[in-house]
C-alpha cells in the first residue's frame, strides 16, 4: 500500500473530545472517524489490526473445536421474550419495529439465537459437547460511550457458546476456553492480561471471569492479593474485616442538630468514621418499596452485591417520603420503620459502641452494640472491599486495588437459557434435561484500543507484529532522487513478492513529517532508504519500539528484513 | 471435522415452505437456520461457503487497488436526511430510535457513510482517485422475503465506492471494477454471469449494470438480442417497434356497451390487440394526479421507465373520481380531459386506423389515427420490451426474454451525493468542485444460494472447488472394523497436515445415509474408504459431478487427492 493513496488524514494536534491514548492516536493517525455518538467508521489501519485480531481469535476458537456460524443481528423480540431477557434488559438493547409491526431487537449477546440454532430436534447425551461461535457486530445502546473504541455503542464481538450435559463436562470445557483466551492475548502481544472473579450480572449463571488488563484509565476496580494471587472484579469481591471489640457502653440518646452526613456526627461527637453504623437508602426498581442497608461507616455499599442479594433492580433513593417513617440523616437500626426492608452488612457484624442514627430528627444513639441492640438474625455481604482489606481466600490484610479495562468474559450459564427456551437433551434412560451452557465473549475493538493503550510511547501506537497494521513501514526520502526512487521501489515490490506486508511511504514531504506519520502508524518495523544510506550501499532498518537500529546491505535487505518480521511473529505466536 | 459433531441436520424430506433448490438443499442440509422471516442464522457449512466468497471478493478489490475500511451498521437518521434518502426511501430502510431519542436507521447500503469517510479535510486533485470497500451486515425490510438466501433481509454484502475528479476517471475505474466482478463469478465457479444494462433506482446516477445468473427462478427479466449481444434489464429497455400503415379510415364512434378490455372489444369489433390505442391509468404518489399513459394495445407499460420519465413516484389507480373527466374503460386521446397528464408511447408512433376509448361509457372510436387526430407532440418510450421485438442496438427482430437472479450491480453515480452531502475536491487553480463517485455492490449470501441453483443435482448442491465448505469428503465405511478404522483416521490426520479441508464422516450408519449426506453437503471430492476398497490396497476416489471415479493406493492417496484438489482450484482460479 502506497501511503500517498490512503484515506485517512493524520495530524499533530489532539483533538479537545480525546482522553485517553489509544484514541488520541487512532485518531490523530486516521484509523478511524467517528459517525454518531460510540459509532466510528474503520479506515485502513483499523480495519487492518482488527481483521488480524479476528483471524487470530478464529484460530484459537477452532483449536477447541469450535463450530464458526453466524447469528442475525436484528433478531425478533419474540425469541428475547422466551429467556425474559426482552423485558428485563433496559434500553441498552434497543428495540424497533419492523414493517409488518414487529418488536425486533438488535443483538448485544446471542445467547437466545444460539439456543435457537441448537434447538428443534431431540439431541441424544452422545451429539455433547459442542461450541458455535462467531465473529459479527453488535450493538449496545450505551449511556457512556467514551474513549475512542474502549466503550462503544456498535462494536464487531467473538461470542462463542458451549453446550453440555453436565456441569464437569461444561467445567472442563470453560478450562479449555480460559486457556484458549490467555492464547489470544498472549498471540495479540499482551500476556500481561489477568482473569479475575465477576459478577455475571444480566448473562445468569454463577462462575465467570473477566480477563482485565490492568491500566488506570481502566473502568473496572480490580481486586488483587499479592499474597494468594486472589483476583476478583470489585463487583463481586467479598468484602472481609475484622472488628475489634471497643468494650460497650450504655445505648444512649444525644442531641446531633443538623448533624446530618457521617463527616458531620463524627466532628460534633468527636468519633471515627469505622465506629459508626452508616445507613443507606435504596429503592427496588419495580416496587418503589425501601431497603435500608446498615454498613460500618467507613465503608461503601456495592450495589452489584447488593442487587444479586435483593434479585432485582434497585436505585438509591432519591427522596424519602415522610409516611415511610424514615428519618433521613438520621436512621438508625433501634426502632426501625416495619415499611422497609432492612440488611446488615457483614462488616458489622461484633462492633459495640457505635454511633448510629436515633430515628428521630437532630438526634443519633452511642453506645449502639449490634447484637445486642438489633438483634440482628443474619449479616449480608454487600459492602466494597479497600485497599487494605483481608484476602477472603489468604485472610492476610493485603488487598490491592487497581483499575483495569475488560477486554474478554467468560461465563458457566448453567441451564438458565436451555430451561427457559426448552432446549433439552435425551438421556439414554429415554429421559430429557436441560442442557447446561457457557459463553464466552471478547471485543474486537476494545482489545486492539486496549493494546494500544499499553503500548505505545508519546509519538503513537508499537503495535505487536502479529496485529500490525503492516509488518513494514518503508520510508523513501528524496524519492525525487532517481537512486532513491529506483532502490525503493525495487525494495516495495521484493518485499511484497517475498510476503511482506508493507506500507511505502514515497512522498515528496520532510523527514519530520515522513517519521511522525511513520510513528502514528506504529508499524513494528521501519526501513528507510535514503541518499545517505545508499552512499554507504544500505537501507537502515529500526524497530518502532527502539529496540535495535541497524543498517542491511542493500542487496540482502529483503532477507533480513523478512527474517526479522518473521521471528517478531514467531516471538508472539508460539504460546504455552 | 468431524461430521458426528457439527451442528445442523440433514434430512430427506422436502420442507413444506421451500421452492426453490438452494433453499431445499440449505435447509434439507443444515446450511442454515430460519430465524425470522427473511432472518437466518447460518451454520458453519454455509458460514465456511461465505467466507471463501469473501475473500476472494476481497482479493479482487484488493487488486483494484480497494482499501478494506468497515462502515457501522446503525447509522444516524441525518446523515440520510443530508442526501435526502431519510425521506424518499419507504419502509424498505428499518428506523428506529436511539435511548436519546435520535433517529436512526439500519444500513441497506453505505453511499452516505462513505462519503462522511470521506469528507471533512480538503482533498487536492492528486489524492484522487481512491476506492474503499466493506464486507459487512446489511439489513433491507423486504416486504417478500422467499427462497432462503435468494432474497432476505438482513444479509452480508460487498459494498465498494470510488471517488474521482472527472467522468472520464470514473469511467476507466468502472471498466477494472466490472473486470473484477467478472472474475469473481467465475473463481467462484459461475462464469456464466452476464452483466446487463440496468435501472440506477434509488441509487442515483446515470450508467448502471447489473450482473445476472440466467435462471428460470429469477425474479428479474433479461432482455437480449442473439444478434449483437445486447443485453439489458427489463427495467431498463428500450422498447422498439415498428408499425405498419394499414390505410386511413375515418373516425367515427361505435357504441361498445359493458366491452372494458382490450380483449372484450378485440372480440366484440373484431380487430387485434395491437390495433388498438390502450389507456393506462396511474396516480403521483405525492399529489394523487393522474396519470394517463397510451400505449399499443398489444404491449404493457414499464412502470420503472416511466417512474424515471415522470420523475416521481406512481402507483397504479384504482379509483378514479368522477370529477376526473376519466371515464374508465373508455379512455381515447380524442377529447381527453385536462386534468390529467397524458403520455403517449413511442409504440403509437405513426399508426393509423385504431381503436380508441369515445371518453363517453358505452363508446369507442374506430378509424383513429396518431398524428391526424391526436396531435402528439412527442412519444416517449415507457412500454415493456417482448419476445421479437426489435433490438434497440443492431435493429433486428429478435429481442430475446428470459430470467435472470441478480447477483451484483456497478452504479456511476455521478455528484449525487458528493453533491448533497458537500463533498468537493480542489482544482490546481485552487477551485472547488464536487467528487464523482462510483459504487459497486454484492451480495455474498445470494452469490452463494445463486450458485447453487445452477450447481446441482438431484441429491444436492455440487459446490465449485473455490467455494465448497470442504474439500475433500472422507467417508469411513464400516469405521467399527479397526482396518477402515485405522486407515480412515490416518489419511484423515494426513490430509489435514497436507493442508486440505477435510470433513469426516466416521458415523456408524449405512451407506446410503452416509452418501446422501454426503450428497447434502455437496463437496466436490469424495474419498471413500471401506473393508472392499481395503482388500485391493486402495480407497476410492471420486467428484460430486460425477466426472471421475478411480482408486488411489491407500499410499499415495493424500499425494494424488491434493493434486486433485489443487488442480480443481487452478482451474477456477486462474482467470484474467
Amino acid at each position: 500500500m502506497k501511503l500517498a493513496n490512503m484515506l485517512g488524514e493524520r495530524f499533530r494536534e489532539t483533538p479537545a473530545d480525546c482522553q485517553i491514548a489509544s484514541q488520541i492516536f487512532m485518531i490523530r493517525g486516521g484509523y478511524m472517524k467517528q459517525v454518531a455518538n460510540g459509532i466510528y467508521t474503520l479506515l485502513m489501519p483499523a480495519k487492518r489490526i482488527t481483521r488480524k485480531i479476528e483471524n487470530i481469535m478464529r484460530e484459537e476458537m477452532d483449536a477447541i473445536d469450535g463450530q464458526e456460524v453466524m447469528f442475525p443481528v436484528v433478531m425478533p423480540g419474540d425469541l428475547w421474550r422466551e429467556s425474559g431477557r426482552f423485558d428485563a434488559i433496559g434500553s441498552e438493547l434497543l428495540r424497533m419495529k419492523d414493517r409488518g409491526g414487529n418488536d425486533m431487537v438488535l443483538g448485544m449477546t446471542h445467547e437466545e439465537a444460539s439456543v435457537h440454532a441448537v434447538r428443534g430436534t431431540p439431541k441424544a447425551e452422545g451429539n455433547f459437547p459442542f461450541m458455535i461461535y462467531q465473529i459479527q457486530t453488535k450493538f449496545r445502546d450505551e449511556p457512556r460511550a467514551r474513549g475512542g473504541l474502549i466503550r462503544v455503542r456498535e462494536f464487531t464481538m467473538k461470542d462463542a457458546y458451549s453446550f453440555h450435559t453436565s456441569q464437569e463436562c461444561l467445567e472442563k470445557y470453560y478450562e479449555r476456553a480460559y486457556h484458549a483466551y490467555e492464547r489470544i492475548y498472549a498471540r495479540c502481544g499482551v500476556p500481561e492480561v489477568v482473569a479475575v472473579k465477576s459478577d455475571s450480572g444480566m448473562m445468569g449463571g454463577k462462575v465467570s471471569h473477566e480477563f482485565m488488563l490492568l491500566t488506570d484509565i481502566g473502568e473496572d476496580t480490580i481486586i488483587t492479593c499479592p499474597e494468594c494471587g486472589y483476583r476478583s472484579n470489585m463487583e463481586a469481591a467479598d468484602c472481609v474485616v475484622v472488628n475489634e471489640k471497643r468494650g460497650e457502653e450504655e445505648l444512649t440518646k444525644v442531641a446531633t442538630p443538623e448533624q446530618k452526613t457521617i463527616e458531620d456526627v463524627c466532628n460534633f461527637l468527636g468519633c471515627e468514621p469505622k465506629h459508626m453504623c452508616k445507613a443507606v437508602v435504596y429503592q427496588e426498581n419495580l416496587t418503589d418499596k425501601y431497603v435500608i442497608v446498615f454498613v460500618r461507616g467507613d465503608l461503601e455499599v456495592n450495589e452489584t452485591k447488593l442487587r444479586n442479594h435483593l434479585g432485582c433492580e434497585i436505585h438509591p433513593a432519591t427522596e424519602i417520603t415522610a409516611e415511610s417513617g424514615i428519618v433521613a440523616g438520621f436512621i438508625g437500626p433501634v426502632g426501625i420503620t416495619k415499611n422497609a426492608t432492612v440488611l446488615f452488612d457483614k462488616s458489622l457484624e461484633g462492633t459495640d459502641n457505635l454511633v448510629c442514627g436515633a430515628n428521630e430528627e437532630g438526634y443519633h444513639m452511642t453506645g449502639f452494640s449490634i447484637e445486642r441492640d438489633a438483634k440482628v438474625d443474619s449479616f449480608c455481604d454487600v459492602a466494597k472491599t479497600y485497599q487494605g482489606a483481608i484476602c477472603p481466600v489468604c485472610g492476610k490484610p493485603v488487598i490491592s486495588v487497581s483499575r483495569g479495562i475488560e477486554v474478554g468474559n467468560i461465563f458457566q450459564l448453567g441451564t438458565k437459557y436451555s430451561h427457559s427456551m426448552g432446549l433439552q437433551f435425551q438421556k439414554k434412560d429415554g429421559s430429557f434435561e436441560d442442557v447446561i451452557m457457557g459463553c464466552y465473549g471478547i471485543g474486537v475493538g476494545r482489545l486492539c484500543a486496549s493494546v494500544c493503550e499499553v503500548r505505545h510511547d508519546d509519538y503513537g501506537p508499537i503495535w505487536p507484529m502479529t496485529i500490525a497494521p503492516w509488518q513494514v513501514h518503508l520510508c523513501a526520502m528524496r524519492a525525487d532522487k532517481p537512486e532513491v526512487r529506483e532502490a525503493a521501489d525495487k525494495l516495495y515490490e521484493d518485499l511484497k513478492k517475498a510476503g511482506v506486508e508493507v506500507i511505502y511511504d514515497d512522498r515528496p514531504v520532510s523527514a519530520g513529517v515522513m517519521f511522525s506519520d511513520a510513528d502514528l502508524l506504529g508499524v513494528p518495523v521501519r526501513v528507510i532508504v535514503s541518499p545517505k544510506t545508499l552512499a554507504r550501499g544500505a537501507v537502515e532498518v529500526s524497530a518502532r519500539d527502539k529496540s535495535f537500529r541497524q543498517d542491511a546491505n542493500v542487496e540482502t535487505a529483503v532477507a533480513e528484513v523478512k527474517g526479522i518480521v518473521d521471528k517478531m511473529l514467531a516471538e508472539l505466536n508460539n504460546v504455552d
